[in-house]
Parts: structure tokens; C-alpha cells; sequence
């Protein structure tokens, strides 16, 4: 519902402190409504008839096809059980914060098991035919399963991990980074790089928030936000592209299908799709520095004094295990999502017990990005989701990323001339490219189909694998 | 509701341009949802069974007794009716703008003779014992008749009409007025002035919009914005000091109450008393500006420079007939509305048609202004209310004045040394005094007893013409 969206907005922007408590309540009674109109039994009964209905378009058809999987998917939850884990997930959300805070993750094993058992019942109640898994997975990649992401991850395990650690330890000196970059100057910058990107500020707006985010309220107002940190130049950088990214999608909508299915995004992972092929394939690019370097320094001349272009470039892409997912760099990233899947699924498959998670996680760390977890907050304490009951979201990140680098691997080949365009900072003809062939279409197309349609062939790991060694091998 | 209070807001503040035509969809859903929720039979059922339990507290009665009348005032208009006159109010709208900007009021007269008629209809749904006007005013003022604002106005046009020849022209050189104030000490200004008054900006904040309002999404978050001319320093002052009265009013109510009647304004009339009575009678006092004066000197040292503080109150204070309604001062403003409410009157009435306002328009600004109209644009199409169907709410500015003088010069016998507070930027025990009698009331009382209970009397025009012989004769 578009008009909670603007309440949260608000609340991530410029709402007063004191408000917090009843614009929860309004949000609360706003999701009430939503649910109560997206559950009524004359809602399902239009849309049975018009299931039915030979005359409807192809869009139409979509339109109703989509609005019977949610209003199937929403209808199979009894409103008891909405009440309990709603209340579970309030009380995890708290224990979780303060097991974080202390450092403790005891405080909030109790709270996960819960969690982990309403996500189990979720799972019975929306049914599935291989694992449970895919049936949570399913509401936020509609037609993901648990096989899939399985074969993704064991690429990723057998081809990255010895990747990584062949371009590893990684040679280059970032501490300039960390130099003073004044806020406004910054904000400048981001604002250029949005325009230029073809953000319609007309339909949108940045703001300041302490995550980043991007929403939408319709195709005419999709609004990003930017976190600016004056020690280091990556936060306003990444966000802004990466928002940036998620935006087009939101504007290259079609107004018309406001409201409706073929006005909404394919899936999580699409939408991440978008906003990863502009960070790393296109933002992460030598060309693209090549055009926004002399820019940079221009602005920042004192913290950029005799920094050339590759070193610039360079410490932008550094590659470097880290305890923290979110600070991640573009290639160790997905092994923190393969950990996290691995350890949702054996979860649910109750092949661990909660209270051995933190064991398992540092062994996993240790396995993979070949670190010592020192505690438990920046460790499996360290992401929210668990404690949303957010089961099935992290692997959407993941593959997001594989969709970009095969979305771009397919631009490359089919607008002549790409990579200059990048070079000179003309990005019109990839942003229309994107927008013909992905954002217009809505959820007419599942995500396989799209990418199928777009790329010859389902997601496979390839692209990403051939993205990322052409890229770092060149580096070296 | 509440979140379409958000929705407005944005709109007014930050929204982007092309977001307009979904905005107003958006708002359309949800008032669509609100009157579907607010004239269900299920809760006029629920009303009339509470209406005869014996076991609610006095509050909890109230809260019953105003929730049925908004039911059985919402439950009397058809929806055909709703839906008609919301086309019409869209056509008028649009016409209005048209004839304003062309200066044509015949391009305004069809729809407005259309809106009359659906105002006529209206009063005949909603019922009234004397007069139709009754009908409409109850809407904004409950309980207010036509008679008693007769009565009101023949005192204006009997005391306040000659008081005012008696003291204009007005003596003052208030060019300095337009010298150049920058918005951003301007600004600042504002915003001490808010801190001052006690408008706590944990639960508010201030942004810029073209026309100043007060909204309130609940008491822990009320908001104002303000306007800024760099070549006038009336306009922030003004609507800082006005908005900031509203605000508190807001920020007074219980929050216990929150969505309940008893945690609602009483009524606009009440409303500008608290906006009036900080913008006039604490505002444009003689003590309020010895204190705030030698602040403002000091931030615009140039533009104040040789200025004294007489000349800067007496400036602040200029009587001058005027052709626009919202420039004008505190006395002659009066006279536009007691105009506006006479013609809305003899418009329901029949006693005039709408081909003849213009002309009966002009002849009452000679009459009671002194003012020859040059235009229609500058005359009978000025202000935007009729063409928004708003008939009856013109006299609820006028009445808010005079609740404010009668009011304050209660808190003057209550509290010991007020002048003497405000000359010395004093405010918390004024600010307390309106949150004990009149904001954490909500809307237990009507209008007419929480005056009768502060002052001991019902409204009359006494307060405020004592209020203006004094301070304008000491001004002399």
C-alpha cells in the first residue's frame, strides 16, 4: 500500500523522535485495512470469474494470474496465527537488539527458536513441494527454490573461494579514503551521479537517512536516500548508485499499471539486479572512473593530492574478507549469503539447533573468509533479518548480483559501443535498454522468464565468474 | 485520518512535481476507505449501544455522544450525493483558477451557481432548525447559528467600522518593512520564537511551504511550516507566531486520547482562538516586542538600523483598508469576513444572484473599506473557499479573533504579572493556563461552554473591541 510507504518514508526522514509510538499505530491500522481489503472473499470471487474471462489481454491475464498467487498466498494464513508471529517477531526484534548490545547471544536464543518454528508452520500453511525452504523463499523470488540456490552456491564455493584467495592478500594502499570529504561536497557529487544515471528528480528526490533505501510511491515519485560519512568516501558513493539503480527500476514503471501487478517488480532479486548492475558493472568499471575521477578531484583536491586514476580505482574495488557483511566488497559478499543460506536451510531442515549457531557460524567464517570471529555481535548476531523473521530474503542479494553481471554480459553484446558510452558518462542508451526490457514489462514476466528472454539462457553463475576475472585479473 | 494528514503534508512540502496526479489518487483511497469505515452500519450499531451504558465515565460519554454526531452527520449524505458534489467542487476548482488568472469572473459563475445549489441541497440533507446556513456552519463550528454571528458582526459594523475611520490614516513610515531581511536569520528567528512559545520540536518541526499550515498527525507529532519573503518581514513573523498558537493547541491534546473525540480540537473557531491569540494579542503587543525587538536589531543590523522600537511596533501594527483578505491587518480583516458572510448568506437565501456578485462585492468594499475594486481577480475571486464548496467556514477566522481577546483577557485576571512575563520572554505559565482550560479538553465541551467556563460568558465582540480602542488609542 502506496500510502505507508510515504509514513515510512517519513518516518526514515524527518519525523520527530516523539512520534514514533502511534505512527506505528497508524501504520498498524493502515496494514490492518490492506489486509482486510487483500483477503475479502469478494476479492477472491472477481478474481476467479475473471480468471476465466477469454476476452482479457495478455496484460489482463498477468494482472489477474498475479493477484490470485497474492491473494492465494494471503488468504492461507489464519488471523490468529498473523497475530502470534507478529508478537514473536516484536519480542525477537527486542531481544535481538539487546543480545546484540551485550554481546550475548544467548539472550536471544529463545526468541530465534520461536522464530524458527512459526517459519516452519509458515512453510506447512503455504505448502511446498520439495523443501520448506522454497516456500518462504517463494514470497520474495516467486519461483526460486532451494535446488537452484543450492547449484548457484556450489559454483560459488568451487570457482570463488580459490578465486578470491589467488588475488588476495590484495595489493593497494586505501587509507586516503578515510581522508576529510566534506558533506555538501559529497552531497553534490551524488545528486551529478543521479542525474546522469537519468534519475528523474521531477518524480523523486534524495533525502538523508540512516540506512539508505529507495521507495516508491508511484512511477512519478520514487524517492532515494544517502548516508554521507566525511571519513570515508565509499558510503555516499556505493549508496547513491546502488539506490540509484533500484529508482530506475521504480520510474521505468509504467504509470498506467499503477496499482497493478504490471505495475510492480518482478521480484527482490530482479530489483537487486538493477540496482548491482549500476554499483559494480557499470560503478565499479575503470571506464566508469575514468570519466568521474578528474571530477572528484576537482572537488576534492586536497584529500585526493597525487592519487592516480588506478590507485583510485583500485581502493574502490578492493577485495578483502571481512567480518561484516554490509562493508563487504563485491566478490567475498556472496559468501557471507552462502553462509546464511546454508544456515537457514539446515534450520528448517533441523539439522542444527539454534543454540549451536554460533559455533557453526565462526567455523563457516573461518572456513570461508578465513577469520576469526571475535564475538558474537559481529558474528551471527550482526543482521536483523532473523530476528523480522526474514527467512528466504538473504539469497535474494546474492542473486541479484549473478542477474546483473548476465543482464550486463547481454547489454554489452547488444548496444554497440557500451563501454565508451560508460566511459564518457553517456549512460542514456543502457538505462533505456534496461527500462525496454525490464522495467515496462512489470511482473508480466516471471523472473526466469525475463532473464531467459533477455539473455537466451536461465541465471547460471558464469556471468558473474567471468565478470569478476576478466575484471581482477586485469587488475593485478 | 491521520495518514492522509502525512500524504498532505508531503504534498505541500517535499513532493516532487510529476507526483501530483497519483498523490491525489492516493488520498482518494484512503478517504474512500475512512468513509466506508465511518458510516458503517456496523459502528452506528456499536454508537447506540454505547450511547445508553450507564457504566461510562464522563469521558468515555463524550467521546460516544461527539462520535454520534459525526456518524449521523457522515450517514446523511447519500454516496451518489457525495460523488456528484465532488465533481462539481473539481469543475469549480478549475474554473475558479481559470477566471482568476483571466480576470473573467463569468467564467466562474456557472459552477458556482452549481456549488450554491448542491450547498442548499447539503443544508436540506443535514436538516437545521432556523436557517440553512446553520447547517453548513455546524460543520466548522458546532453550535454556531447565523443569528448569533449577526449578532457579532452588528457590533463590528456598529463600533468597529467607526473605531477604525477614527484611527486611519494611520500614521507610520513602515517602508523599512521591505528592506532586505535574508531568509536564513530569518529563519532562525522563527524557529526561537517556536522554542520560546514552548513548541516542542521533539514532537514537531518546521519546513517551508507556499502557504503556511499547521497539521497534526497525532500530538506527539504536529508540524508547521512557515514562508519566507526576504523583502518582507511581516509574513514569517506573522504565520510563525499563528501556526505556533495552532501547534500548541495540538501538541496540548492528550495523547491517550488519540483517535478519539476527546483528543480532537473543538472546533476551527476554537482552533483560531489559539492561533489569534498568540498572532495578536501576545504577538502584536507593545511587551512583546520590547523583548524581542533588540534581537531582531541585532540580527538585521542594517536593514533595522535608526529604527526605533515604537516606530517597529506601530509599523508592525499599521491599520490600512485593504483589497485582499489575507494581507490584511487585525482590525480591518473583520470587515472582509463580516463581507464573505453576508453574501454567503443571501446566496442561500436567494436574495442575490451569482451574476450579481461582483457588483454587490465591489459596493461593499467601497462601503465598508472605503475601496474602489479594480478587478474581480483583486475582488469576488481572491479567495479559493466557494470554489472548494466551503460556505460557512469564512466566518469561523473571524469568531477565532474573538474568542482569543475574550480568552485572553481571562488569562490577564488569572495570571499575576502577564504583561510583565511577556515582556520578558516569559510564556509557560500563558502556555499552561490554554493547556489546562481549553487543549487537554479536547472535545468535551462545546465551544460555547469551555468559553462560559474560562470567562464566565458566552462569546461576544466586548474582548475584542476593549482590546483594540485600548491598544490603539495608547498607539495614537
Amino acid at each position: 500500500m502506496y500510502s505507508s510507504a510515504v509514513l515510512q518514508w517519513d518516518q526514515e526522514t524527518y519525523m520527530p523522535p516523539a512520534s514514533a509510538d502511534l505512527r506505528g499505530r497508524q501504520l498498524a491500522t493502515l496494514a490492518g485495512y490492506a489486509h482486510e481489503l487483500n483477503t475479502s472473499a469478494e476479492l477472491g470471487k472477481l478474481l476467479q470469474e475473471l480468471k476465466n474471462d477469454a476476452s482479457l489481454t495478455d496484460q489482463q491475464k498477468a494482472n489477474i494470474r498475479e493477484s490470485l498467487r497474492d491473494y492465494d498466498m494471503r488468504t492461507k494464513y489464519p488471523a490468529q496465527f498473523v497475530e502470534d508471529m507478529s508478537l514473536a517477531i516484536s519480542k525477537a526484534f527486542n531481544a535481538w537488539q539487546q543480545a546484540k548490545k551485550q554481546n550475548d547471544f544467548k539472550l536471544f536464543e529463545k526468541e530465534l527458536e520461536v522464530i524458527v518454528d512459526f517459519k516452519l508452520r509458515e512453510a506447512e500453511l503455504l505448502g511446498y513441494n520439495d523443501h520448506p525452504y522454497d516456500a518462504l523463499l517463494d514470497q520474495y523470488e516467486p519461483g526460486a527454490t532451494v535446488a537452484q540456490i543450492r547449484t548457484l552456491f556450489a559454483d560459488v564455493k568451487d570457482q570463488l573461494v580459490d578465486f578470491v584467495k589467488s588475488i588476495t592478500p590484495f595489493q593497494v594502499d586505501s587509507a586516503f579514503m578515510s581522508r576529510h570529504y566534506p558533506a555538501q561536497k559529497q552531497w553534490d557529487f551524488g545528486i551529478q551521479v543521479l542525474k546522469d544515471m537519468g534519475y528523474d528528480f521531477n518524480a523523486g528526490r534524495q533525502d538523508k537517512s540512516s540506512h539508505p533505501f529507495t521507495t516508491s510511491f508511484s512511477p512519478h515519485d520514487v524517492r532515494v536516500t544517502t548516508r554521507i560519512n566525511e571519513n570515508d568516501l565509499h558510503e555516499m558513493i556505493w549508496s547513491t548508485i546502488h539506490e540509484g539503480g533500484h529508482a530506475l527500476y521504480e520510474q521505468g514503471i509504467m504509470a498506467e499499471n499503477y496499482g497493478l501487478p504490471m505495475g510492480e517488480a518482478v521480484s527482490l532479486g530482479i530489483h537487486e539486479s538493477q540496482s548491482r548492475l549500476w554499483e559494480n558493472n557499470v560503478g565499479r568499471s575503470l571506464n566508469y572512473w575514468k570519466h568521474y575521477y578528474p571530477q572528484l578531484q576537482h572537488l576534492f583536491p586536497e584529500s585526493l593530492k597525487g592519487i592516480e586514476l588506478m590507485q583510485f580505482y583500485k581502493a574502490m574495488n578492493e577485495v578483502k574478507p571481512s567480518l561484516i557483511r554490509t562493508n563487504a566488497d563485491e566478490l567475498t559478499y556472496h559468501f557471507h549469503i552462502m553462509i546464511r543460506f546454508g544456515i537457514e536451510v539446515m534450520l528448517l531442515e533441523k539439522k542444527v539447533k539454534v543454540a549451536e549457531l554460533p559455533e557453526l557460524w565462526n567455523s563457516l567464517y573461518k572456513q570461508y573468509l578465513g577469520l576469526d570471529v571475535p564475538s558474537a555481535s559481529q558474528g551471527v548476531l550482526q543482521d536483523v533479518h532473523w530476528s523480522h523473521g526474514s527467512f528466504g530474503y538473504f539469497p535474494t542479494y546474492s542473486i541479484g548480483s549473478f542477474y546483473a553481471a548476465q543482464f550486463f554480459a547481454a547489454a554489452q553484446k547488444q548496444i554497440p559501443g557500451l563501454d565508451n558510452q560508460i566511459e564518457s558518462g553517456q549512460y542514456a542508451q543502457l538505462r533505456e535498454w534496461l527500462r525496454n526490457t525490464i522495467h515496462v514489462h512489470g511482473k508480466h514476466y516471471s523472473a526466469d522468464e525475463l532473464c531467459r528472454r533477455i539473455t537466451g539462457e536461465s541465471l547460471n553463475f558464469t556471468y558473474f565468474m567471468d565478470y569478476a576475472k576478466q575484471k581482477y585479473t586485469a587488475m593485478k
